[in-house]
């Protein structure tokens, strides 16, 4: 089965990750972020990589915080690629301020990213699985969606509220076929541009991968809504 | 000492028993609500029954899904009632709708009031708080604040993002001498207004304001970040 | 309304605070401990200090992890004192040790008083509230009952099982008038006996009581099952 | 790598497919159970299946209530496969009773074979992986082990009291090596003898084992301590 996936938020950590994984399993992976130059060339890096698995990569420039670009963005996919099978809510927000810093634009800002895209994104992702055998939803979360973290205002509320819908995308859905995972990622994903001093400290993007495929590929006799993840050397 | 409250979203249920009883116990209780005849009623019904314990309300009409009319909401009470001491984050939108019927209107409604109009409200408060001798923020929760309710999307994830933002503001504020808790209803309320067939079945406002109350006379070497409150016969 | 209650494991801390608390309120008051001494002399004091409201204290020496032991100390208090309508389990055993250090004995030891003792005085005082007129059952726990703790292996366990009991109690005995509460102390509480540099990061215990008292004062309509409690600047 | 494992608690439904699994992917595996003769043929089973990928299953009658049982079977798995890689405490005992029916004997056994059952298997077997190259303890709990079930004293406090022991052991243990996860299944599991009604509704063995697989293969950059596992049409 070869599935269309969406990846809305698409950085160079752990969202390429994933993108690479998806191909190289088969799935047709829809990249979605603002910036076009980077989502270009990681489209065209994994379309020469491919083996003759049928997996590819298209690039989507879309503004997550805004509506009309999730919209015409999911009408490119559906051009290219057909339905939606899988969705990655993947994107957040939000900068780390306490509450006397934070503007009303930065607050609104995590929200309208986090919460609100996931929404659209989940809505149109959620009416092709309908129409098809079902999908899955995955929501990459954070230590912050389940202990509101002090200084982190609105990182803290966006998240929080991407799990809360999850949670009742889970319970709504599940059983019509779609399976909706929620990920907490407690601790800091090993960058992918620089030398950092003690990598045994993050998560491996490619580890935290390996995951997110076992979630998609869950039989829907024993779906799991949330799972954590951490490096091993983790205080929590 | 006489408080200046601020309650955030009041109604004839819940919202009403707390400002009777925070009036009665001597605080001066500004009333905000977008139904002005409402407010204005229930101000004149708690200045006319109070004792000389120095308890007063004001109807502030305002809107909480409108940044400005907060502002200015806040901008009556220091006028009439001096700096804030207390904020109970009250109100809530969100209609009960399924992730496929809810509009996106009605999304931001509910994130609007439960989770920007929390925080606006707080950013104004707390700042009084800080100048003055620390304070209190109560947070209206419900059940769906920790848990996620299957077909009530927007409702789920505005009370996640409002629990969240508490959560963040108790470690970053409780330090500074002011006191966040987040109250979770789990079950329905008496309703004021019409006749139940098992009361016994729903929360009684008055009882659950002994609980607020309770939390805004908490010592600050023992104080409660989250309590829940449910009807003694209540499944969960 | 006087009220029978049972303390079950009582130091010169929190246990000696919630003892004087509810005598002060009227209560008559069974300490249960192993220490004989200690018990005999609070009760001594406590029955010297009351006023003319009822209150009075009794030592009931008890070891909580025998079950005679428990037996016999519930006849005790019922001969002197009538059936119990409030019990205190606020027992903990449990060396911190972490999973190789720790020996067989002390890990029984731990299970024994926090979990299977709260079991049997459980069990002794609601019959007697069950043939009365309901009652109250509060938890002593710890952060360690809702996050395991590395390196305290026994208590993490011991904890957690006494408050899953207490979950299961509120489900079962709600609906039959008796109100289950688990209490989470997060943090030192502030020693009866010595003077500590910075009293401001312990919890006092009498703040801890004032939330106690509230609990069995709680109306049935509006109960709490969980409460934390933690000092204004513990970092949590 | 073929691993040693052992399996704490095998009966003919999750534990003898865990066992399948992991005796297919190559791993010697120790079945712990009191019922010798139901050992003893599955034992039989999954060694005649074998292909030549060196996995194998060994009957250990143990008594998981018994310490000197634990200590004497893991003895013969050392003799029989060398030290220990992966363990899977996986036994529960605990009659379905409230607080007033069950009897001290009852709420014992439960605590014996869950809690102090999975101290004294685990202390056996992390003491060899420190030895060695690491490994793996997953414990399989339940949704009584998150939220306590009316009418279920003794295992709710029994499965709390593994989860706390899990989360404690994960935090010591992580570190150095050492993978600790805590499975949370939500639902029954199909039943391996007998026809049901709607099979849809029940989690199959197999599917679990999966879960149970990526656990063990998870990479220790991004390992999970806690995942729930439910049938796509639960309610929960």
């Amino acid at each position: 089965m070869s599935r269309t996936v969406v990846i809305a938020g698409v950085g160079p950590g752990l969202g390429a990750s994933v993108a690479r994984r998806f191909v190289d399993e088969g799935c047709r992976v829809a990249l979605f972020a603002r910036s076009e130059s980077y989502i270009d060339d990681l489209a065209e890096e994994l379309n020469d990589d491919d083996g003759d698995n049928g997996g590819e990569a298209l690039a989507v420039p879309t503004d997550l915080a805004d509506p009309e670009s999730i919209e015409s963005g999911f009408e490119t996919v559906r051009e290219a690629f057909g339905p939606v099978d899988v969705l990655v809510n993947h994107a957040s927000g939000g900068s780390w301020k306490g509450l006397l810093e934070l503007s009303l634009e930065e607050f609104e800002r995590a929200l309208d990213v986090s919460a609100r895209g996931a929404f659209l994104c989940s809505q149109e992702a959620v009416g092709d699985m309908l129409d098809g055998d079902g999908g899955t939803v995955i929501f990459t979360g954070a230590t912050s969606a389940v202990r509101g973290r002090g200084g982190a205002l609105a990182f803290s509320s966006a998240k929080f509220a991407a799990r809360g819908m999850a949670q009742s995308m889970a319970r709504e859905l599940g059983p019509r076929g779609i399976h909706v995972a929620h990920v907490v990622i407690d601790g800091g994903i090993l960058p992918p541009t620089r030398e950092v001093e003690s990598p045994e400290k993050y998560l491996d993007p490619d580890a935290i991968t390996d995951s997110y495929w076992h979630l998609v590929e869950q039989d829907e006799s024993a779906w799991t809504l949330e799972l954590d993840l951490r490096p091993h050397v983790e205080e929590f």
